[in-house]
């Protein structure tokens, strides 16, 4: 699946949201967090959004579920800063069988600092393309 | 500036390449690296750019020029693992008075596993935007 | 400072506890989290630490003091996994008008996984040595 | 195993010497190297040490032997910063049949910089002690 999603500014259109506190290991010498440091936090959104839906990453990958990822897209608008409270506003789309994508918007204090989207493929243990588990496809997960 | 170029899997098409190597710290626990790993991979390569035209990064920096990123796309094709060898192929594009882009393959014993753009903007020391340095718009910089 | 402290495993020891969850992204491929990844988990504890006492870390920047870490030891006595829930005491020790030392106990559901400590100097802008502020003197300080 | 070795600041007294380059990503907003980016140059260059010693750390994995991080210091004496050259020096010391020790001097153009030492046990795949590889012991690891 190839990256469809443009990540809207309006914090309306991300029903999930997660906060996370940026790091002084996240920082660089320009003073500003690292471009590299906001992949994390993404990924702990949408961890905290399985867990949200009631499935648990854990869960998922106990169960014999990986979801990697296939492509990746950021828009940095604003730098953050160290200590900055990011709320991080996810929202679902483009769900297939076999992969999905969702789009982030990153805002301190209701100012937009970046947008971002990805691309998610379910793999098994050993790294071959399966179907994503049922609930996937529901309207919970794509309107949690 | 928005992100235009679209890379090319040929390596032909990439006039520079650095090699890195993968760390067991930049794995994850499905055994392979993690996909924010890949970001300082080709920040790595662009320094090395930059000193291959003997233009040293912290040269720029320390004549007040530094580069942020401003947007940013992988695709990731088929996972690196511990310990490999990955080559770098990079190709500028898109330059302007304050902005470019640079096109990457990255390739282990010249098998595909990722391609990735960034799109980068000239800043001063206070982050505002300011024009790059005349030999960014040289022939040697598009062509290395 | 040389390190001197050597962290308790009884959590009654640690007089602020914070905490954290494990990422991901930290993990590695044996399946845990990587041994580096404990270094930020002891420095997002110590900022907190900081807040709890009146006295954040950025307000400490702002005001030109950085906090250096001059010296660090942890012993791994269990790994972490992903999605842990990471409580970490804290306990400030051997405070001199330059420099201080914390302990930390790392627990998960009451089970002990590592302890550590680090040394810690006040430094200028430019990275000389300098005084603490008096505060750190206090018993608040080494009382949380 | 405890950490015993205390590392010397003469580089005479390490066989094995490993040079790495720092990434802008592993710097901070204090305008220096981030201290916990200096665990996975230790690590890398156990890597190299074991390849060099004819024993790749993917051999010893495949071979069913994992090495973990049992306890580490780290005495950070000078800053290091973007794009410095690093030469890691390592000794092995404490071998038994199931843990030993390295202790690591860190130099920019034979500037001492850091020193760390680092305990390792053997595990196997499900994270049990087990013995170490027969080479493990002879003269020519704990004197590459």
């Amino acid at each position: 699946m190839r990256l469809t999603l443009t990540p809207s500014t309006d914090p309306d259109a991300y029903p999930f949201s997660h906060r996370v506190r940026t790091r002084f290991a996240e920082t660089d010498a320009m003073g500003v967090v690292h471009h590299a440091a906001y992949l994390p936090y993404l990924e702990e959104a949408r961890v905290e959004l399985l867990r949200h839906l009631g499935h648990p990453y854990t869960d998922l990958r106990s169960g014999g579920v990986d979801l990697v990822v296939l492509e990746l897209f950021v828009q940095y608008r604003h730098p953050l800063h160290f200590d900055d409270q990011v709320d991080i506003g996810l929202v679902v789309g483009a769900v297939t069988r076999t992969a999905f994508q969702i789009a982030y918007l990153l805002r301190v204090a209701d100012e937009v600092r970046a947008t971002a989207v990805t691309v998610h493929g379910a793999v098994d243990a050993g790294g071959r393309a399966r179907r994503l588990p049922d609930w996937f496809a529901g309207p919970q997960f794509t309107r949690p």
